[in-house]
């Protein structure tokens, strides 16, 4: 349930009005990357679902069916990563042109089961169905955790520090790369145009921060820095403040950003799709923190901003002052590519 | 997982092939109606996915948002329903074109939660996506019974008798009526045109097969009898007889069929979206079945064939021969109404 498009924000608080709260196992609903269901016995289950549209999520001029099935699969893990979950069971729902015939869409299947192998998920069923046009692909994915250790969207507080699990831009300069806005040699762009096509869901890490009780929030970076840090922000009540100076950039955005005439950073905060974990963490837990991540052998976190009072989500320059960092998205893709030219 | 279309069954054994058997709490996956995850406890965990898409499952010309809405989560409570047990939560994933603007998918929502009220389902999460040109709506429940009261596919015995929960061909009638290929007096054809806008699926009547081991084999009306009965059968490795003239044709199928031009017999078996659940049970639960019925204020199960040996749908005529069912669906859509014009 991430993926989330700008205004959107809206019309899902609308709905979950109507669809009010469930029952008291429903620990979170709406609102959250996964839903979270107290099932007893200290367990609990989370459980989110996400849907790839051709045209709008990829293309096919750039994306084989293999790729679209492993990534429809990662991003759903993505969500169950950042509640700090381990991802279980999946089922897919392909909507298919029929006159694409049946092999293809036996790839997006085998791209699927090898991404299921890869995250420890059993993909259990699913169903095929005439789409007209466009190929979509929704999978929905249960995980489960220690109901002690979830870890929501809403509990930042004052002071913490505001953490990604990654250097960030990557999948955004990929597709770039991929739409043919620009070229860079094959060693720069690859890992860029991987960054796209193939995300890795931060498992490993949402598990060691729940585990160790090392974050008070978490979100998957879905839609960008930008985006998701103001989802988080707007579900604790609080607001951030993040140094541009630190904003860590991944391999090859600099050079990306130079050849298609754009700001690295603007890639790193609003190009969305790094599926890097944004988490919260109060200071006095830095050096457990960055023990646990050394002892686990992943990379260590980096510290972009902390969390202040307020609401207001503040981008600090290099050279003192500060700017309010807008979403950047708006209603849907079309108003948001009309603010934002990469997607275009 | 039903509204499987015809040679789908080939693609989905497939991936089935793919996916693999999946871990041992995995007590059914691909091939059933709903997977099951026995999670210990004695309780088990039912899970199901279905998209309805614009076009293929419906037309916005005659259906309108709240309709849809809550028939996309019945057609998923239905697959609940066939394997016996209590529906309890969903998501949704809405995929909308975002120049309709966010009251129609608001209202979507509305005809959701509405349907999630009278099923007893919490609705507890989702999200939209853009969507060019159609309207899609996936949703995924999860429901949960007792691992001992499961009843699969695949458990049909050669002598059961086969039932159905109601009578069939309502709602066939009703999409054509729709369709505006005839039309009837008012109070003829509204219960046929509302069987196919608004499916009630058999949640009691499903629920009672389960908790009084009533039944040998269970599916969900989805496709037809002539499909749904021939995956019966190829689950359960046995064949069946049909008696035409125990076909029950829900009130109004007649008169539709005369003004359609087309045998009211074929509406019943090969419509489609009827959402009563076909199974099988042995002789001499009969009784027990009936009286169960009768107890729980339901309409008593229809009788309409019994399991044979082999591997042959046969389909007895009241003249006394007999003809194999071809299950009359083929690949994908196109296919399909290539070979059965009402859904043109």
């Amino acid at each position: 349930m991430g993926e989330k498009i700008g205004g959107e924000v809206e019309l899902i608080r609308e709905l979950a009005r109507v669809f009010g709260p469930g029952p008291p196992e429903v620990v979170a609903g709406i609102g959250d990357d996964s839903a979270v269901l107290d099932l007893g016995q200290g367990e609990c289950l989370l459980w989110t679902v996400d849907t790839l549209v051709e045209g709008v999520h990829f293309e096919l001029s750039y994306m084989n069916w293999a790729q679209l099935g492993r990534k429809a699969l990662a991003v759903n893990v993505s969500d169950i990563a950042a509640m700090g979950g381990e991802a279980r069971y999946a089922l897919f729902s392909l909507g298919w042109p029929p006159e694409k015939g049946p092999a293809g869409a036996l790839a997006v299947g085998q791209g699927l089961a090898q991404a299921a192998w890869d995250y420890g998920v059993a993909v259990i069923g699913g169903d095929t169905v005439a789409s007209p046009l466009v190929v979509t692909v929704t999978v929905t994915v249960l995980g489960r955790a220690p109901m002690a250790e979830i870890i929501r969207r809403s509990g930042a507080q004052v002071g913490d520090l505001i953490y990604v699990t990654g250097p960030l831009g990557a999948a955004a300069a990929g597709l770039a790369l991929l739409q043919g806005q620009a070229s860079l040699p094959q060693d720069v762009a690859e890992p860029l145009v991987r960054a796209h096509l193939d995300p890795q869901p931060r498992l490993a890490a949402g598990r060691l921060l729940a585990r160790n009780h090392l974050a008070t929030a978490m979100i998957d970076l879905s839609d960008g820095v930008a985006a998701d840090l103001r989802h988080l922000c707007q579900a604790g009540g609080v607001g951030a403040r993040l140094l541009a100076e630190k904003i860590p950039l991944a391999a090859g955005v600099k050079e990306a950003a130079r050849v298609l005439g754009r700001e690295a950073l603007e890639l790193a905060l609003r190009g969305g799709e790094d599926y890097e974990i944004l988490f919260t963490s109060p200071p006095r837990r830095r050096p457990s923190l960055l023990a646990a991540f050394a002892e686990a052998g992943l990379p260590p976190p980096l510290e972009v901003g902390e969390i202040i009072p307020g609401e207001e989500v503040l981008l600090v320059m290099p050279e003192g002052g500060h700017k309010e960092l807008g979403a950047g998205f708006d209603h849907f893709r079309e108003t948001w590519e009309a603010t934002f030219p990469p997607h275009r």
